[in-house]
């Protein structure tokens, strides 16, 4: 466990000792979840850091109007939502169900920013996880200027994940999806195919399953 | 120009003793520019936070392609692209002159953790600020997924813009316009009037002026 906590992106470059520290100091909240049992509903407020320290969980974020869902698989050591924690939402955009039995540690908001003040480390470490998302609005944009519906495609996906979700996929009926992207029935179909082509992606007429994540973002800054 | 740092979004919250205390502490740069001088180049690293702190700037985005070219302007107080100081891009994505005589506060970026690890406040403002960027995207797409080219054209010109710009200004030529949002002339030209007529924008055949960026929201979240 010691190592797996390690291993979190919050935590990355942090002694043993340091660590250690940290663990006695601050209450973590350590929380078992047996297979499809609900660890997060969307809408509920971000009062806890939650990471998934064991196991996996599946995420799924869907449109108001519910025409678009896009799923994604965390594994072991992974925060979820850490963009949610502070800002103006700070309620959790996505429902979260365990995969298999899985466990969540909790930091309170409280001792979170006790943390992150106690050691430059882990500011910079939760500094740079903000940063980098924060910078994708004004980056993907930039990219999209190509006017290319691939690369389009793979932004909005992109928004929608995070940085090592696996398993990725978009469940939309297709017609929906013409309407989503206003485009064409034949450039949606060419786009997918090309994509698939490119091993990036697989789809049905009702879904759209992900290779890997990287292949979205290479698509993106090509 | 002690009362204009007190309402930097940084020091938001913060006491008069408080901001006194760090002044003295740290060194902060004060610079000077005239009319039309470069304040940053698009390109240029992000070794300090710089915050316009009297008069105003104007801060120039465009894509690589250099087809589209965003602007706005900034004034005091107001920081200088705050998401591109940690994470993967440290580097300014726009250019900035001044706008009429202006002046410039820096703060270099270990002074900056300092700043931000010495009291909750800052960390909480800076915290806020970065995590209302990052959520743009997902909040942004899954707002998109109405298919409306109203909510794309304002979704494209928040991401390339602060929360306070004002001025803001989309250059590109039209025909340059349909392709990069992917849409043929007429639909284009509709989304456009339909925001003229509610007072959003205007434009011309190679330009348009945003009124006022919270029209853009507004659209957004509606």
């Amino acid at each position: 466990m010691f190592n797996t906590l390690m291993q979190m992106p919050l935590f990355r470059g942090v002694s043993y000792h340091q660590l250690s520290e940290v663990l006695g100091r601050h209450p973590f909240h350590f929380l078992k979840y047996t297979d499809n049992q609900t660890v997060i509903s969307a809408g509920d407020l971000c009062t806890h850091l939650s990471t998934v320290v064991s196991g996996k969980v599946r995420m799924v974020i869907g449109s108001n109007d519910n025409k678009v869902r896009v799923s994604q698989t965390l594994e072991a050591p992974e925060p979820i939502a850490p963009d949610f924690f502070f800002g103006k939402t700070t309620s959790y955009p996505a429902t979260v169900t365990a995969d298999g039995t899985c466990g969540i540690m909790q930091i309170e908001k409280n001792d979170f920013i006790k943390i992150i003040n106690s050691d430059s480390i882990f500011l910079f470490n939760y500094l740079n996880m903000l940063s980098m998302n924060a910078q994708l609005s004004t980056e993907g944009v930039l990219a999209l200027t190509s006017g290319d519906l691939k690369k389009r495609i793979a932004y909005w996906i992109i928004s929608l994940t995070q940085l090592n979700a696996r398993d990725i996929t978009m469940e939309c009926r297709q017609r929906d999806l013409y309407s989503v992207f206003g485009v064409q029935r034949q450039s949606l179909t060419s786009a997918l195919n090309e994509m698939k082509q490119a091993g990036i992606l697989d789809y049905t007429p009702t879904r759209i399953d992900i290779t890997d994540r990287r292949l979205l973002i290479d698509l993106l800054e090509s």
